[in-house]
């Protein structure tokens, strides 16, 4: 593929050429500061080659980087070799970081180019600014993949669904209702979002415009009069039309946003969050403002949908538990057949690949209720390729068998009516070495003294984070990524603001652990070119205390699989986290037998028996 | 004392409507923005009666608030008794934050006053943008204890010392290079600083103008070309006159400081950190500049002084390490003492009370070796005393009698040439409850959990916090103040930027943990009424490896001083806290037994065997 992504790039410098840009970045994202985003906008992908699902080109006349974080650093290695591109391992030292590198290499009177529709409000000032302090000026109204990308997919456009009472567990009105309240706290008179997460959550619809995540591409802008929702015409269905006339929400063209900010008329400040919006819209805004007498102002904020949709109502926090033990049945059936397989002598076991047994797997999910899709690509990584955080098993290109050696780590997760799951286990297929079984167990210290937290209220991430690294730490190992993720409800696989990590970016707080929270706790030990391990539970935030001290909180897990007991060396399991790994496999067993037939109930017995 | 506390509000309320001010602020600070205050700057205590060190008083016509942490929520209770002035205790729910009450207090047209020199730069223009939002004013040009405080003390001005290279180990010249490189890469051509600790270090100065804190009160100005010291006549000694002319520093008059910018002729930025200098000083700089063409601008920043002084080097560190030594072999001299009394029977017992223990401590200390004062009051405090944080006893105020029951806690510590100490013990007088020896070793658990964290190059106190405080919530308990502090050298007992906390103040960074840095490690449990218990001792961040993960650091401590055997209860130890403790105590044993007598020893060796 290189010689194909040096064509690329060649391409790419010539139309640089000719629209007077020196640089030009190409981030990974969609208009909506989206994680995953539709084939449509993998604009990065095409000229790079790297697949990732995070990652920034940037692209001069005399070079090319690819700026990605830890959990590519392997996996980039191999997919940008013979590229010319250059791989910028984020946070190693000595590698710049992006902005710091444009600041070096633009010179006064460049020009920077980007999509401005693909780069947040929040980033598109901060690189405006960088720009305007060396003199130098941004061109953002131009896609160059126009006219290079000749065969690229077309913007994505699914009918909408909207989302039951009896899933949402919150009324449309009532959301509406909290958002004018808290942007009227915020002194403003109207919201802009783009996040399309976030719109989901409050008009209680769902999309099918990003695979694995339920969301239609729109805009809204909300105020105390309308919502007006910006969708392309193809995703309107009667159903959404009848819903939109029954709650004063009026339908406009997905692309007439920028335009209708130009002509919107209304007294007071619109909030807007400058992570939530695109600096397209943003610039455009204030250009339109600038040249108008009075209308509205813009200022700038917390979106309160980010919060709003992280704490779970009981509706949906009741919804989600019985969706994890479903989700964590299937897991376990999937463990008890593979493991089962390579039990077999060699004659008699079948051929199976990490594609087959992620096949396996997400036919197991596919079955069950309120099914409507995973929640991103099964992870199945056996031996070296585990390594890789997200490794993605393609047959015919890589496609490892699985051998009765060594472990398989499996990454996966459904989207269903009753929730978004997320989960991994790391299995062994047989024989181990003591030095996977010594790093399999620390993961399982890691993951269990986060399991086991009590934490007083106002705690965040940050704070929590060193409970699952300092078992690695005191080792000398770590693991290049967070600690743990929010997580949606039917909605996107990885949701701000939770999150478990202890660095702190700067400008950016952290959320406070509450109540109906869901985060992941997925600590690892990846060894390049050896394996990888990774335990991933999903962890809800819950009352443990009230007393003259404070408020305490704690977590329950609703992710319910057993570790694996081929892979614990008790030598490096503490006595707290023995007990807390039996009381674990006791509410695992307690919780799922009834899920199970027989047969796999004897497994579950075996496999959670307590640790002595 | 109340009724004379009732009166002196009530002059403040007459002075307050001859200067047109509605609500008058009293914070707890000099001109400087230090933690202690000479005599002269008491004003909150003068008008309110509490002697805590932090505490703000807020007063209208009608009603009089004083805001303090936990640390001091018992205390202040006490001394506020019958004086009309409303407890606040910052922190808890429903108690609104200062700001917040002022925002609810102040009406449109109305005046907030307050002295500007005793109000950091950042506070004040804070509070100046929340008048100017409501439409109030500010009057900052008063000082309203004037006229009231009839017998206030003078302004304290003592001679200052040079600190010799031996003690400071970094030549004035080379810091002040430092500094140079520091604020040019800020974009700033000059430098202004208030802090008395960061100007004490850069010059390698040490003054007696604040009891326990070796600082002369002054200013600096630093350009390119010149050093200029505003600083009080009395306080230059010849000494000091002639390093100011081998070093080029300019003295001048200590309060020609905000005069001096008026006619400050240079071109650049001048940068300030906005907590270091005074209210007044920016708003007078600021209108300076207004008011002419040209000359120097301000520019805001972080201090380069706070993050160099909190780095120590290695003179510094190696006369720290004996320092801590010794004085860590007083404290173990007094703790023999004091058990080896209680023990005596009833006759033969000399009668001693908390400031006898006390006393007897200090002069242990002031037999030692570079002693030049205590770094703070010794406290010494008896059973429930023990439960406010920062109890003093006072000869015939409070002064409990010790008897052979219960405990003693000693929070204690010297200022040396060779370093500033600070050490809390709690010691067994005789029997105690089994609910004392579980909080103790509680407290012991999280002392030892956080001495022996290892943690990866990056973090910060709030990512560490939760090792100490973790056994504590677990057992639904808390202590309401931070797990530590930085520590100067020679300088302020409590010195930032340092600090172990869960709690992220918006817009403060906190600094990441370096070698050299030194922090103290003080959980506790503090029961209103029953008892308190802290244990402190002060570690020094060190390097602990550096692999392909990382460059990972971990502590060593400074302070080498036993924990009491009679209070572990062996119970509450884990296998892990158990094997730290007998590490520190076999530490201490061959560290500390060359320093102590033969008996003393013995005692050491008794105290510090390993247990099982």
């Amino acid at each position: 593929m290189s010689e194909l992504h040096r064509e690329r790039t060649k391409r790419l410098r010539a139309a640089m050429k000719e629209a007077g840009i020196d640089v030009y970045l190409i981030p990974t994202a969609d208009f909506h500061n989206s994680e995953y985003a539709a084939e449509y906008f993998h604009t990065r992908e095409f000229f790079s080659g790297f697949t990732g699902s995070a990652g920034t080109l940037v692209v001069t006349q005399e070079e090319a980087g690819l700026w990605t974080d830890g959990r590519y650093f392997i996996q980039a290695a191999k997919e940008l070799e013979g590229s010319g591109i250059l791989l910028m391992r984020m946070g190693e030292p000595g590698v710049p970081e992006i902005r710091e590198y444009l600041a070096e290499t633009i010179h006064e009177g460049q020009v920077l180019g980007f999509d401005g529709r693909c780069v947040p409000c929040s980033e598109g000032m901060a690189l405006s600014k960088l720009m305007r302090g060396k003199g130098a000026s941004l061109r953002t109204d131009r896609d160059l993949a126009e006219g290079i990308w000749i065969d690229r997919p077309a913007l994505p456009s699914h009918p909408v669904e909207i989302l039951e009472d009896d899933y949402s567990g919150e009324d449309i009105e009532e959301k509406l209702t909290r958002l004018r309240e808290a942007f009227h706290a915020e002194g403003a008179a109207a919201y802009i979002d783009s996040k399309l997460d976030s719109i989901m959550w409050l008009l209680n619809m769902r999309g099918a415009d990003v695979t694995c995540n339920p969301v239609a591409l729109c805009h809204i802008l909300v105020d105390d009069r309308n919502v007006y929702l910006f969708i392309q015409e193809q995703e309107v269905t009667n159903e959404l039309r009848a819903y939109a006339a029954l709650h004063r929400i009026t339908i406009l063209p997905y692309d007439d946003l920028e335009a209708f900010l130009g002509i919107y008329d209304y007294r007071g400040d619109v909030l807007y969050d400058p992570g939530c919006i695109s600096y397209s819209i943003y610039h455009n805004a204030s250009k339109g403002i600038a040249g108008k007498a009075g209308g509205y102002t813009l200022t700038a904020g917390s979106s309160p949908l980010e919060k709003f949709k992280s704490v779970k109502n009981e509706t949906e926090m009741n919804n989600l538990r019985e969706c994890y033990k479903r989700d964590s049945a299937a897991l376990c059936r999937f463990i008890q057949w593979v493991t089962g397989e390579m039990k077999k002598p060699e004659g008699e076991r079948k051929r199976i690949t990490e594609s087959d047994a992620a096949f396996y797997l997400d036919n197991l999910r596919a079955g069950l209720p309120d099914y409507r899709d995973l929640s991103f690509s099964t992870i199945s990584a056996y031996g070296p390729n585990a390594a890789m955080m997200h490794y993605e098993a393609v047959p015919g290109v890589s496609d490892a068998e699985l051998k009765p050696e060594g472990m398989l780590l499996v990454d996966s997760g459904g989207q269903y009516l009753t929730g978004t799951t997320d989960v991994t286990r790391t299995i062994a297929l047989g024989p181990v070495t003591e030095e996977m079984k010594k790093h399999y167990t620390l993961t399982a210290v890691s993951n269990l003294q986060l399991m086991g937290a009590v934490f007083i209220e106002g705690c965040t991430g940050a704070n929590l984070d060193i409970l699952a690294r300092e078992p690695m730490w005191k080792e000398g190992l770590d693991y290049k990524c967070g600690t743990g993720h929010g997580i949606g409800y039917y909605l996107g696989v990885h949701e701000s603001p939770p999150s478990i990590r202890w660095k702190v970016f700067p400008g950016r707080q952290d959320a406070p652990m509450e109540p109906g929270m869901i985060v992941s706790d997925e600590p690892g030990v990846y060894l390049e070119g050896k394996y990888g391990i990774r335990i991933e539970t999903i962890l809800e935030v819950v009352e443990h205390t009230v007393n003259e001290w404070g408020r305490f909180l704690s977590f329950e897990p609703l992710t319910l699989v057993p570790f694996d007991r081929n892979l614990i060396e008790p030598a490096y399991l503490t006595p707290e986290t023995k007990a807390l790994l039996n009381e674990y496999h006791e509410r695992v067993r307690i919780e799922l037998a009834p899920l199970l037939n027989a047969e796999e109930a004897l497994w579950l017995e075996e496999q959670t028996k307590p640790l002595s």
